[in-house]
């Protein structure tokens, strides 16, 4: 029996699965450290000022480019004991405009894969972040009609993944999670008693890694490989 | 017959609906003037700088306190020119993150109205903003098990309005909106063939007022009253 079988529903996360997330979160910190410093108090490593900032306010702002933009101000402010100028400031808003603004970049072979998959089986993605950016993505992306249903949600653990499948009224046994994300796209999905694919990115967040990953699941190279992955025979 | 016999279902808005919402915004707006004011360029109307910021960035950034953080820092670098310190900005992110903090403050009479029309009628809620900060004050508010289903959007449009209700299953002839919105709340439903009760809330953002309101649909004084407007006999 191929694996293609008894998956009827594949869904899909969306940043670094899909299209570019994680780089330009990258540059903009490096752009942060570049700003601030000339003006960082002695002993401060902006870098850790950053990611402290943001873990302190993620309950309260959650994932995404205006959390992210909000926590890099403050740590601007405050990792200098407000010596930065506002201008440096204003060039950090900015840009978190700019990361806002800026066209989604589809990563190699995406459009190919999702329509290939589609042809098959139902097609769904479930994506973290920001709802009004999250939503420009897709509808940017060209690729919101190969959807079924797209879903944002705050996080991504195995109470979200049960309560989006009864939504959807998907047997767990018959869903198949693709992501580039371990903790947040694949174990809680295989706890639920469906599949995993992972899809590494070159990058992930610190946040994102999981130290010793438990449960089954499969690792490919590349989203071009899913149908593949799909066609093949299960061993089982 | 009551009207409530033709509604099966009851949307209600949230911000300035079921909890105070705009005043936060007006205080931060009074926050941004005090903090900026010494440093303001020449000429520079701080209040107008701020919303033309907002309303610059809205298509991007969509509603809620973390798009609104953002503008209100762009605008004070702008309308300063690069001269209001940082610190001063430290107190205006601050304000912003405090706000996301800040417990949901629920309007009079709100809690009594919902369990009552639960008792004859299906509740939905149906609002706009930011994903992570409705969740929040949706979970912080003690109503969430009131609520069929929570639907934060981006716009409250006709095409949004006709895809929620669509997805659940609900015949806009037996729908009623309410809340404190004409343009948002009231007008699209009405158009889809749906009731809307406006509950007017004593203040109002500037964006969301309309200045001939067409259609048909009553007012109210308050939630308190929605119980009653059901339960009273249809003239026609």
């Amino acid at each position: 029996m191929r694996r293609g079988d008894m998956i009827e529903v594949v869904g899909f996360d969306a940043d670094d699965t899909l299209w570019q997330c994680q780089d330009g979160f990258d540059e903009a910190e490096r752009l942060f450290v570049d700003t601030v410093s000339p003006y960082a108090s002695p002993g401060v490593d902006l870098e850790d000022a950053l990611r402290a900032t943001e873990l302190g306010n993620l309950a309260i702002s959650g994932y995404g480019v205006k959390a992210f933009g909000l926590s890099m101000i403050e740590a601007a402010v405050t990792s200098s004991a407000g010596t930065v100028p506002s201008r440096d400031i204003g060039i950090l808003v900015d840009h978190i405009h700019d990361m806002l603004r800026e066209p989604v970049r589809l990563l190699d072979g995406v459009a190919d894969a999702l329509h290939a998959v589609a042809q098959t089986h139902r097609v769904v993605m479930i994506t973290k972040g920001d709802l009004v950016h999250q939503t420009r993505k897709v509808q940017t992306s060209g690729l919101h009609h190969v959807f079924e249903h797209i879903k944002i949600v705050l996080e991504k653990d195995v109470s979200t993944y049960r309560a989006i499948l009864n939504e959807w009224g998907i047997n767990p046994s018959t869903f198949l999670m693709v992501g580039n994300s371990v903790r947040s796209d694949i174990l809680p999905v295989v706890e639920l008693g469906g599949f995993g694919l992972h899809i590494p990115y070159h990058v992930t967040w610190d946040h994102e890694v999981v130290d010793a990953p438990k449960g089954t699941f499969d690792t490919v190279a590349s989203i071009s490989d899913v149908v593949e992955w799909l066609a093949t025979e299960n061993p089982s």
